[in-house]
């Protein structure tokens, strides 16, 4: 008898250690945005960790709490720990949440359909198209695991500002309503409130497209102007956003919504963006070649401009604001020129194009 | 002949005499919006002057060329007049430009109503609703001239902005092409982009509605939150705003342009807009009543709050953020409650509403 319970014990402690070992969700990624939402949820009391690639990283986050590139004047909740392997944590977690900039989002992707189980859910935060695919990183995390219950995750959600803990919106989109439900879950209670929705195509196409605006955006504030040509950029972008979202099959209500609008105007609004910054230091002269080469941070604006361009020829959409921001990326005109061009189409009708379609 | 020849002439010269009298529009009003129209469109070779009521702005206006009170750093354009005499200017203008707070535009509606035909055109930039009766401010012109080309401008459209040249867009809206066409001419060449549109009753809410939210931003920024917040603030608003819009019999997709999400983000996001700084003084402890005694310039949106807050009663929609203005103006809550009552809402889907309608 003595000897059954000592194993019913032992199976207990160790199916307890399981659990102590499982997480509610690995954050695949550990810039800037991994970051901020990491400690969110270790704030809000889940068991979550950052995956990283470079192993000074890990001992810098679980040593000293801190993620200086990104943060410098930060320390990072203790209980967010990190590590470089991908495999081991990855299997006993919940929720896989990709982190990761377009350019690797594919390779990272085909590592995780190496272990991953259908009963796990993938969720993504990255904001871009593939180029020359024109894939979305929800079809990618399709094509590269055995995964169905794949979501997204986007809106207005500034790093720094998710960071100091103010309140925040943003959109969870999937076909799978337990996915929305495990994600919103995930964050009740923490600063970020979570919409549901069922868009997956409008709110990755939101994510994407807002970066091109971003730059006009910035462009415009580096040439002196405020709030009113502002908003100006940013309800035309909208308008070009929704037809070029319909055009690809989204719900054209979902560009109203956090993950469209709400996404875009922050932002555009924002000085702290960094597509923002790469337009604000094309105004002030700054050649694309020597902004891209002292950036640290990835500014996906730039690549998702010529690749949304290149697309609306295809789809023979007629984008103003995208050829503007595509010609003085990649044709050397200059934003005086650029505004120019704009101000010389005819006036027209508002939405036309979006409500005739 | 020669009789007959020197009659014509005379007749000729008369002609001439009435027509450089006459004007391309007259804008009723002096205060920060009207004068800046009517600086840009001086600026534009327009026929235009400004009517107010007292002698010693058309003194200051005509003589001094300033507008102290709203532009205590600007000079006004030369060929900018001002009078008193409603009349003799109104019946001359083809186009007669209301641009006086809500509180007295029935009143000034009236007087118009006294000398206007049939063939002149009517357009309004006011943003608010008459309180009681919930009516709009093309309804107003409607009860009280013979008027039917009437229409409504509207969009983000910061008064020093456009000042100051910058590049900006609004919507004219009308039932008449003629009204949307004369109204574009008349910006044409100018800073001031004008988009055409026929949803009247969607712009002219989506220009009340916004002070509604743009309070609630300033209270937001006045406790120390950035863009993440506004975005929210604005979004979530967009979509009250719309339902409201739907209700009134507003096509939904008017929201999503300059009328709309446009104008609610300028001024959502600039420190400049009166509504904005209610908001934030507000946010700094002070009672609305103070607030009120101390602010030389209307903020339409305490008035708007309250007005759009008994209609959705009457309506049974579900507005929380109007309902946070509302309790925080109206009932004493503080912005902290508020707040409370707002994070305790459960999570829900977004657009959800708007879309089973």
């Amino acid at each position: 008898v003595k000897a059954v319970k000592s194993k019913q014990v032992s199976a207990e402690k160790k199916s307890r250690e399981k659990i102590s070992e499982s997480l509610d969700v690995l954050i695949l990624g550990g810039g800037s945005f991994g970051t901020a939402i990491g400690t969110l949820l270790a704030n809000n009391g889940r068991k979550v960790m950052l995956w990283v690639n470079r192993a000074e990283q890990v001992k810098e986050i679980n040593g000293r709490h801190t993620n200086k590139n990104y943060f410098p004047d930060l320390y990072l909740p203790s209980n967010l720990r990190a590590t470089t392997d991908l495999k081991k944590y990855g299997t006993v977690s919940e929720i896989l949440c990709f982190a990761v900039p377009t350019k690797y989002f594919r390779e990272v992707a085909r590592q995780v359909g190496d272990f991953v189980t259908g009963d796990q859910i993938l969720v993504h935060v990255a904001k871009g198209i593939e180029p020359h695919t024109y894939k979305r990183m929800s079809e990618i995390l399709r094509e590269e695991t055995c995964a169905l219950k794949i979501g997204v995750l986007s809106g207005p959600t500034l790093a720094k500002e998710l960071m100091a803990g103010q309140p925040a919106g943003a959109l969870v989109a999937s076909h799978f309503e337990e996915v929305v439900s495990a994600t919103q879950k995930l964050f009740q209670g923490s600063p970020l409130r979570l919409y549901g929705g069922s868009d997956v195509i409008g709110t990755e196409i939101g994510g994407a497209f807002k970066n091109i605006i971003a730059l006009l955006a910035g462009a415009a504030a580096g040439m002196g102007f405020g709030e009113n040509t502002k908003a100006l950029l940013v309800t035309r972008g909208l308008s070009e956003m929704a037809q070029y979202g319909v055009a690809n099959g989204a719900d054209v209500f979902t560009f109203g919504g956090l993950a469209g609008v709400g996404d875009l105007m922050a932002t555009c609004f924002s000085p702290l963006s960094r597509n923002h910054q790469v337009g604000r230091r094309l105004a002030q002269g700054e050649t694309l070649e020597k902004i891209l080469a002292t950036s640290t941070q990835v500014a996906e604006g730039v690549s998702t401009t010529k690749v949304i361009y290149h697309q609306a020829i295809d789809l023979r959409l007629d984008l103003p604001l995208v050829r503007a921001a595509y010609r003085v990326l990649y044709e050397g005109v200059t934003l005086t020129e650029a505004l120019q061009e704009l101000n010389e189409r005819p006036l027209g009708k508002e939405l036309v194009r979006l409500l005739h379609r």
